[in-house]
């Protein structure tokens, strides 16, 4: 447990007065304990001030707190960071499986493992697969033929990657994802839809996070690719020979379709909808349920359904609210037109 | 099997005669088999009639018979609400894993289990897990450390549970889902998405059904909640530090972006985004495929993307629906305008 | 290996001089390796056959390759069927278990196999569930009670089966997916949400594929059926109750409601959702992210929120392209009518 003179210096505020005690977590200021420290990012806080157990606060510079608030405060350019610093310090360790090979998991002979790698009960890993040093792999993880995963990765409960993936180091995988899956991909043989073998794999590189139920499909041929430290939220499906850029960021259940190809920091709102074969460019941005259906220009914002670029967008919604009413006004327009021409 | 008689009485009506005959179950009139009850719950299914085998049919009371039909009839005022009582009666018992724990399912030695549990095999329990009396585990489910489990949860076979999560009790989960996945925040540093720590939980309450595949993160700090009685369907999202009231119902593949707060009883339709920080009141309703981004007030109905109060947003549609002729009318307008002008 | 001569033959077209070096994969141009095929499938990949390596082309016949392209050159009718017939020929197959059972997994002792059975590590197979011959269960497969499958079915690891469901033959469903959750079902009764019980099955017919945390649900009473031939993408939600018919095709993180209805041979897009009870007729299609809240014509083409035929949502969307400027321009006849009123 740090002491908050720890927690001070470590956001750069010199430790207040009684800074010598134990703060054993973080948490809002109405649930914090009195142990806990809490924190005021703008004024709408300060009503639950008066209240609050916490035994100190971290404070946006610019709120003013009241007098008769006297319990340590530490003041702050930005509330934000410095509560990511303080998580960091404080947060507890995930728990791991032990390390080694539990005795219910199945490590086929072929397979190879690094050192200090923890295989947790029920975990499958399949013929000559590579498996790099620390790895953790948590209970139920299917790990197929011919795997390679590279140092520091860790993989959750129940997670699948087929035959053949690649993953780069520090690679983050959440429960239930699945990698590797074929992609979707049929011919229409005049009787029944022919299914078109998928024999593609799957590149993860470097630090890339990937949320819980999500799906990357393996190529057609060549690689689906996501770029290193790009960060991938809950059921979000990537088809097959999608090529996601660097550090981009794809939240909750945003859709790419296959052959998509996303630039170097794009980041796709919750929902959206990439359509196939579109290019967004590096930095673009969508708004979340945006309908992505033409290519995106790199730093171009858009939004909507279809995808425009946000400004258009935006005007046309102001024009849609007043369009009832303009319904009416052209009708009067016609009227009174009429009414002048039989003049 | 019940006889009929015993549903007549179950749904209120008096038992016909001919009614000691054994019913082995409910069907729609076309697939009824000749041991089935069926039912008509309005006027347009009586075409079927003459051609079902069923051995009786519950009535919806404003339909009328025709005299060809010499089977039982069960009238009652409401179709529904009779069904769903005939169901309860005839509905199969759910399979279970035995009592106690199989030979193939790990419990860490600190894990606490009350009486009549029944552990599926490949069920992991994590150390000083505590789950109540009566839970079902089933096959391959995943209960991280120092999560509790309250009396008479049932989870489906693979779904997780991450450490320290909590469920209140009658929680039933399905197959898949996932319950306490980091929340998805990161902070750019400048050169890459540094991962802020997630270190709050979830906490489910009574009575709470949720489905397949369901995603639930993690609070950053504090808890994600999900109120007494609500019921979750399908590839629902909910992001780190949703708060959602009691008795919700959310349809499937809604999507809560962080922060966002449900009101009592609130319900949204499939496919429903809500922004991160937005509140909707209690007993407001969103049609399915709205895109919540503001506050929404109590009881209020919206729709639309982005969604609007509903009434709002039909007068749009109609208008929209009537804007390529508007479009031809203004050029119209304007070219007898100019006609005039030009006179 | 396949010899290049092999693989012109396969695709009709007579052997080149030199075809007979072997054949190690498919890529594209920029891709593939000295021993690798790539293919031209339009004029503007051709500045990319200046630097491939690829030992031999497939190219449309309609492209002119440069007089500088020296190597083999296979030209075809059509590229995409050309490259499917390769793919079919090179694919590596498909790891699958051992044939028997795996001494990890468990099978009640109720449950028969037919032959040439494969069942891998941590599958649970039910009471008295009957297995067909040439089945593949991998690593965590859940089979429930009383399931049948069909001969020549795949299941990928983690697919949960649960009580009673039944399958055709040659069935693949992949990681994660679930079928036969409890419908989404309830009635408030004034003080909480009611489950009704969900006491009806899911049937899949022949040759249907699945992809990657599908949720099919199981009916009310009677089936959720999939009409055979059909091909689900990845995240996809099928309500209890639900019937698709032959040769669909629906893709990924589509939603259909309850009860709704599809004929032979329609084509769902992306993230579309489809109302309850709906009935969408034979050879209809919908863009993806479609809303569909109305029958569809057999054979129509829908798009759009809500969804309309396509052509009347393509002039919407001009005419709300035009509307700011509309806006403008009714203001100023607005103006200008005045202005000659007032004359």
């Amino acid at each position: 447990m740090p002491l908050l003179s720890d927690i001070a210096k470590l956001i750069g505020f010199p430790p207040p007065a009684g800074a010598d005690i134990d703060i054993t977590g973080l948490a809002t200021l109405d649930e914090a304990q009195a142990s806990e420290l809490s924190f005021v990012g703008s004024e709408q806080y300060l009503p639950l001030l008066q209240n609050t157990k916490a035994a100190a606060v971290i404070v946006q510079k610019r709120v003013k707190l009241p007098n008769t608030w006297t319990r340590p405060a530490l003041m702050v350019d930005d509330a934000d960071l410095a509560i990511a610093k303080v998580l960091r310090l404080i947060a507890p360790p995930v728990p791991r499986p032990p390390l080694g090979i539990d005795q219910m998991a199945r490590v086929e002979t072929s397979a190879t493992l690094g050192d200090g790698v923890s295989v947790g009960p029920f975990v499958y890993i399949g013929h000559r697969a590579r498996i790099g040093n620390r790895v953790a792999l948590h209970a139920g993880v299917y790990i197929g033929d011919d795997v390679v995963i590279g140092d520091d990765c860790e993989l959750f409960p129940h997670v699948t990657l087929r035959e053949r993936i690649v993953l780069g180091q520090r690679v983050i995988i959440h429960a239930g994802s699945v990698l590797g899956t074929d992609g979707f991909g049929y011919r229409w043989d005049g009787k029944q839809h022919q299914k078109i073998p998928q024999i593609g794999t799957v590149i993860v590189e470097d630090d890339v996070e990937i949320g819980s139920c999500v799906c990357i499909d393996r190529a057609k041929f060549s690689t689906t690719r996501i770029g290193r430290g790009t960060k991938i939220d809950n059921l979000v499906q990537i088809g097959h020979n999608v090529q996601v850029g660097p550090h981009c960021i794809i939240v909750g259940q945003a859709g790419l379709a296959g052959s998509s190809k996303l630039g170097a920091g794009v980041v796709l709102g919750g929902q959206t909808a990439v359509r196939d074969h579109i290019s967004i460019g590096d930095g673009a941005m969508a708004a979340a349920c945006s309908a992505i259906a033409e290519d995106v220009e790199a730093k171009q914002i858009v939004s909507g359904m279809p995808a425009l670029p946000h400004r258009q967008s935006l005007r046309e919604q102001a024009a849609l609210r007043r369009l009832p009413d303009l319904v009416v006004q052209i009708r009067k327009l016609q009227d009174e037109l009429d009414l002048l021409k039989g003049k």
